[in-house]
């Protein structure tokens, strides 16, 4: 394994997981466009395998093990998508999966993790740390951590949706667009950022986040790694991080441009036009680009823009306010 | 323009929409898997344009018209998703539509096909005889009627969906299979049933309707076109029509199997399952088929079951309703 990732090794991650993944279509609406006042393309990696396009890297990165290395089983820490995504993958390779979760995570997700058949270990967010759980576990079984964003072959995956933007925008004859990523510790940014400035160098990927929680955007203008101040207390969960990866963010400084930040309520109001406009259920993290493409239009550049959706794992109550929105 | 639809007409259908339409997946997840006991494959016609499958017909049709007759503009009776899709197919072709709705038809729905550029004409159900309004109005602009099933060129249009489910069955191995698709009027049963009957053989297509509206069913038992005693009363508003059509009849009576039936509340649950577990919005007639491999698994064949969502244009007041059931 190199120590960064490269567009070689997304490139061989896009064979890796054909077939195994889905290959997600770039949709659109007129209604959306006219909001925007531009050409809005939306990329729905909800509609990936567990729902969100962690399921590429996880797939990826427990692909490229070795026999022997693999066979032994995977273990990860999550609260969410990640879970999902190694736990299936694990499922498809038929190795087994260790996935340590914070024991107040949703009931759903952690029934959701175990249902694909992974053997969850919860923990007490306030009296134990979780990674002397881990280590410990992993020391016992010589299990394979597979690192949420700052692994070379969780890159290589999340690029895959890359080479698709890439491919997709180069066919619609798209030359002048920003790219707006749902952006947590960087994985999935970094990756796109990567596959376009191969595949499509005059798209623009910048990193979209929450409120409050934009670590990536400071990170982004200072030239270094900057912290948030909290990790908690904001609906766009599945997209807040401490920090930028180690890997992610050199990245992310070298290609992206600048980085976008949305409010809870424009979130919200994205699912609300997702549903409405698309058919799609987003999540709030998921749904934070398009929340920029529709209502920071004055940010942006270009006649179109390409948006992810990141993920639709959402409860239905939090559904229900995001589309109480609409009245 | 012969008098029934050919496979010939599928084919020639499925090279006019190519680019135009959304060519959609077969979704899968394993916990809808375990619940229908068999594998399940979902057709997501709610992500096609318009938000459902109408939009295949209408534009098949409408760039199946002569050119002169094209540029006068075409007509239609909708309250619903066929509205929409003509409105848009006219708009991609420059051509004026008119639309005749109900004037009690959802207000979104009305907005929305404005929105596509159609003329709407709104007639009191009460006073007013919308086939006088459309006849005269017709008559005045030498416009098009556009049907929204009974019509050849219409039924290949939808029946290019069975070419996908087809194709991608094959690819997938399926080779025993029942093929569940949410009936109306059969425009879209008996274009999918044509299209499979040729490509796929293997797979029996059968049509789902609501309880109490299961003319078609009752068609297929008898072999002469059975009536439904009402035409309103059921949430699955999209998919009730009087009687099956003149020329959809002899085909599903030729190729289909049995229809099922299916409750309001089984489409709800169904709605709320493509919620949870496919990320994708089903409209409560839209869910029919899938409430139907669910829930009704006992009257399927077979190790798996491919099944249309056949729209998506539901309101948030109903949605909810549908989220509702898995509390």
């Amino acid at each position: 394994m190199t120590d960064t990732c490269t567009i070689d090794m997304i490139r061989a991650a896009a064979q890796r997981i054909k077939g195994h993944a889905r290959r997600t279509p770039l949709l659109t609406s007129p209604f959306l466009d006219k909001i925007a006042g531009r050409q809005v393309f939306i990329k729905p990696e909800c509609l990936q395998h567990t729902g969100s396009f962690k399921f590429r890297g996880a797939y990826n990165t427990i692909s490229g093990l070795p026999d022997s290395t693999r066979a032994k089983g995977v273990i990860a820490f999550s609260s969410g998508n990640h879970a999902q995504g190694v736990a299936l993958a694990a499922k498809m390779h038929g190795v087994p999966a260790v996935i340590i979760m914070p024991a107040d995570a949703p009931q759903l997700k952690i029934e959701n993790t175990k249902a694909l058949g992974a053997e969850v270990v919860l923990y007490d967010r306030e009296t134990e740390n979780r990674d002397e759980i881990g280590a410990r576990l992993s020391a016992e079984r010589d299990l394979t951590l597979v690192k949420p964003f700052d692994n070379p072959n969780v890159i290589a995956g999340q690029g895959t949706a890359g080479l698709e933007i890439a491919e997709d925008a180069n066919a619609l004859g798209l030359k002048d667009a920003d790219v707006l990523v749902c952006c947590g510790g960087g994985g999935l940014t970094s990756g796109i950022a990567l596959a376009c400035a191969a595949d499509a160098p005059g798209l623009r990927v910048r990193p979209v986040e929450p409120e409050g929680f934009d670590d990536v955007a400071r990170s982004l203008r200072s030239g270094g790694i900057e912290k948030n101040n909290r990790v908690s207390g904001n609906i766009c969960d599945a997209i807040i991080t401490p920090q930028p990866g180690d890997l992610t963010f050199p990245i992310m400084h070298r290609l992206c441009g600048p980085g976008l930040t949305v409010s809870e309520n424009d979130c919200l109001r994205a699912m609300a036009l997702a549903f409405l406009r698309l058919k799609i259920v987003a999540e709030p993290g998921g749904a934070a680009a398009l929340a920029a493409a529709l209502f920071c239009k004055d940010d942006l550049q270009g006649d179109a823009v390409i948006v992810t959706v990141s993920g639709g794992n959402v409860d239905p109550a939090m559904f229900q306010r995001a589309l109480s929105t609409l009245t």
